[in-house]
């Protein structure tokens, strides 16, 4: 059975149904694309992840990378499979012209690197992190770091890292304690251990770019005290080649659960002398900057969470059209032929909650994705104003949603296969094993939740957390023509409701109440906000397919639109009703979790 | 930090106050022994576990058994893990004097077994289900094949096996195909494939006893014309001597994502002249037997699920005492020192979710445990009944609650530890990993879900269903007598009213509707089942607790008590509501998953 990587069909209606991506050509900067260069470049990397990452991506994860004492060794496939991405120039696809990118719209780079990212699980994991880099640079560096490491690593030939974690601090970015000291030339010295450094060592590049936060000496505690500073592997010459080594030590692998591929490190900077780095902007803003690439590798993450489950739900459903297994309850004669598990009412429940979770997630990732292009590419000062506060607000819900419920995905993709799930045989047990590091890395849920209630919710006179408000408001409006989406839309309003009922009393008890009981439940909060985000995508892509549906389309799109109003009935009667529970627990300020003391576990 | 493998003030309470196991030496069966005994039993069960298990826990989850193409290798350790097991008789500890056993009561096995099974992983698997066999044999098997089968297996030095499913039918086992051909000698000929059979191969004991489902010529076609034979590795000489090889090739062996000491393996028998088989009891009767094996097997499960929710709780609790990180959000001053992360309000719900997971399943899978002793030594042959009636109806809720559950736990164990929680410096992942296979062996939780709306609750004239509502009441009357349990006591009333109306509103629809759909929920109805059964267990437990917080214990109960009850609250306020979601789609006869159709997807 050939492995069906995504749904095409689906990916389809996401760019050109669902969101309006054709319409992007209209803007100056992808002018010179359309919807036919656009399928080019997707189906490019379809092509490089069939050929290069499907044949090793088993092999990746049985095969982690060693370390010998002195150098890392990946399988050298990789490194072949990733030339093959840069060579085709999805690496930098959206970067400009004129740095060698080929100014394609973020949300075409997002679908063709779904491809990839199926087929070579975290292989991909190294490009995307350093096009996060990258960015981080070209958005906040002088020029001359700019031209110094943006450069190669657009090209390929340099890879890049975020290092912020210490052993000491985990999400606790204030408590960091790697030293920068200022040299005499204007650079600086940088010592201390740093871990769960993605990518923190390889053999895949020639150099690699760290962007580390360090404190200054004398700097304020806290996170006001951080800067951020290129720290290379190597140093360069002159002319740009590769010199000498900047006492960046590897300090040892970590062994993870799934993500296999994608070296996660200890890494030691500057034991003897310090190693050289370079500041970026200025001193003391380091965490503002970070949280340039952080917000980016947040949708990053949320998008792994979501595709993964895609991947699961394709090779599930793929599987259980082709499995003969049992008959169905109302057939009692045990000579009748056994009947293929698709057939079978609880597969698909298993399947559909899939569906529901993976294409309500994708289309928040995407959504998401389309965002950061407009809050950078939409016509008017305005429109990308307010693609900034939508985004912004939602980049919680962006992480954590995808991340939590991928997983639960996966599972649901294991148990469809039953025992053949649970071997590596087929792939959805590692999709599971993957697919779990994302609710804790680029911050974990709970970081996230508090983020969403302290921060993105009052920020800005809620400004927000409104515009989001709003959103949902026109799709109800829109729905609300169509007779069939009418249970829907009821329900969407009254999850909006619960919604506002619940906010109101969660900023009540933050500013009336003890404000570590009134945060003990924002975890709840969050689920619930997330859930009623996907609600409302699912009403968006509902009446896109109710409208498709009026026109008569073919055979072949009446079934796929059809198995999308299943997903959405699917999402709004096994699903969102959940958000009454989460609702009462924030709502009446819970004191269970805040009361438990240490002693008593 | 040395890992505390089990909480042993919990598995004294569940012991000594839950359930009166000190009541249990009454038994004529029992009378050799006290609670001291019991006790002994269960530390050296520690004792072993501590020394010979736990220093290869993630040895044997990182060198898989392998196969050179004629024998099984297993890092060696585990024979001498496993023969110090057997040398302390803890291996045969619930059989009777006479084959060697200690007449130990199941529930202090079960105790004792906890700790060798989070320390050996599932290096304890292979005496598991060894015992399981012997038991099977010990009732249905005649005097011969218990005398040259039982009596090695039970001194450890042959280990036993179920093999039941094969390529072709998974679950499905009307399909399977293995053929038996009676022989002029009385015994058959066996020929056919299994696969996923668990210890199919090792090189753990003399011999391997393996209990075989075939098909005999002529058969009836479906479930009925199954019959059971023990088919040993290796034959016998006539002075009970290893003999020739019987045709039991390993055709290969399975590479699981979790439970990876225990091999799983693809069985060729027969495939020159047949296996030699025995047949146990009569022939076309192997299934019923097989159920005898398998309803135990579903408890081990069960167990399985629960002792390892209770390896990550306790794991993750003394990694939250120990671990630094951030501040409460009522502490601004990042001049203050870190606060252990057990301080959090979100890692003390992560925990006492956990705790409400663990300890509410461990209370259910002793219950059924207890349940197993009673329907063979309790005092009457209506006590008997009594407990077999039960424990007969509630098997698939014991065998499928701590499986789904378990596996959500040791994901809140990962989580709570973060990043640490990913990489296998900590046990955590190794749970979520092995935890993960509980759902789907010994029959998946959408069979369960069948087994119960189908057979168990109609069986008998409801009576299964009857009794455990009695239980219930019973409970409700005592809980009534507290004030401080009157919220508890009203909701799991009428958590009890809604299972009822669910149930008849099933049984309704299984009667007059399409008998297709109105099985399509029946996984929410088992899951519904499930968590009113664990409130109930809480209300138990809560009741216990109430008692003797009145009579004023000692400050380290009383702390422990209090601990018991935020538990309680957990699962009443964050977890019973859940069961109205799923009493609204089985009683709506949801039809959502019903009406999907397989080229929808």
């Amino acid at each position: 059975m050939p492995a069906t990587l995504m749904n095409q069909r689906d990916l389809e209606f996401m760019l050109y149904e669902l969101f309006d991506t054709e319409a992007l050509i209209n803007r100056q900067r992808y002018q010179d694309h359309d919807r036919q260069t656009f399928n080019e470049v997707i189906n490019t990397a379809k092509t490089i992840a069939e050929k290069y990452f499907l044949p090793i991506r088993q092999k990746l994860d049985i095969e982690q990378p060693t370390f010998d004492g002195k150098n890392v060794h990946i399988i050298p496939e990789l490194k072949t499979a990733i030339d093959a991405v840069n060579e085709s120039g999805i690496g930098s696809a959206t970067s400009d012209y004129d740095v060698g990118g080929m100014q394609l719209p973020p949300i075409i780079a997002s679908a063709a690197n779904a491809y990839l990212s199926v087929a070579g699980g975290v292989g991909m994991g190294y490009n995307m992190l350093t096009t996060a880099n990258a960015n981080l640079l070209e958005a906040h560096g002088s020029q001359q770091l700019i031209d110094t490491w943006v450069k190669p690593m657009r090209e390929g030939r340099f890879m890049g890292t975020m290092a912020m974690t210490e052993p000491g601090s985990g999400s606790g970015l204030a408590d960091l304690t790697t030293k920068a000291v200022k040299a005499e030339d204007g650079t600086y010295r940088i010592k201390g251990n740093k871990i769960f450094i993605s990518g923190g060592d390889h053999n895949l590049s020639e150099n690699i770019v760290h962007l580390v936060l360090a404190r200054l000496q004398g700097a304020p505690r806290g996170v006001k005290g951080i800067s951020l500073f290129v720290v290379p592997k190597f140093l360069l010459n002159e002319d740009g080649s590769i010199g000498e080594d900047n006492e960046v030590a590897l300090a040892g692998l970590f062994h993870k659960m799934g993500g296999r591929a994608q070296t996660s490190t200890a890494l030691s900077f500057g034991e003897k002398n310090g190693s050289v780095g370079y500041l970026v902007g200025e001193e003391n803003c380091g965490l503002k900057y970070m949280f340039h690439m952080m917000n980016e590798a947040r949708i990053m993450v949320g998008t792994s969470g979501a595709v993964l489950a895609v991947a699961g739900y394709q090779y599930s459903v793929d599987y259980a059209k082709n499995r003969p297994q049992g008959r169905l309850p109302s057939c009692k004669d045990p000579l009748s032929p056994m009947v293929n598990i698709i057939e079978h009412a609880d597969v698909k429940r298993m399947l559909l909650a899939q569906k529901a979770i993976a294409e309500g997630a994708m289309s928040l990732v995407l959504y998401g994705t389309q965002l950061s292009d407009d809050e950078r590419t939409a016509d008017t000062p305005e429109q990308r104003q307010y693609a900034h506060t939508l985004l912004d607000f939602l980049t919680p819900i962006i992480k954590t949603w995808p991340s939590e419920y991928g997983p639960k995905a996966n599972s649901y993709a294991i148990q469809v296969l039953g025992g053949h799930g649970y071997i590596n045989e087929h792939p959805v047990e590692m999709f599971y094993r993957d697919n779990r590091l994302n609710p804790i890395h680029e911050g974990t849920t709970g970081i996230q939740s508090l983020d969403l209630l302290t921060r993105k919710v009052p920020m800005n006179q809620m400004k927000g957390y409104q515009a989001t408000l709003d959103e949902m408001a026109k799709t109800i409006e829109q729905a609300l023509q169509y007779e069939s989406l009418q249970e829907y839309s009821t329900q969407l309003t009254e999850a909006i409701a619960t919604l506002k009922k619940t906010t109101d009393a969660a900023l009540t008890a933050m500013a009336t109440n003890n404000i570590d009981l009134a945060l003990a439940n924002s975890v709840k909060y969050l689920e619930l906000f997330g859930h009623v985000i996907i609600a409302w995508l699912w009403l968006k892509q509902s009446i896109v397919v109710t409208r498709a549906l009026a026109q008569g389309p073919h055979k072949e799109d009446e079934l796929f639109y059809k198995g999308k109003l299943q997903a959405a009935q699917y999402f709004y009667r096994y699903e969102l009703p959940k958000i009454s529970l989460w609702a009462k627990l924030v709502t009446s300020t819970d004191s269970t979790s805040y009361d438990m003391q240490a002693d008593w576990f």
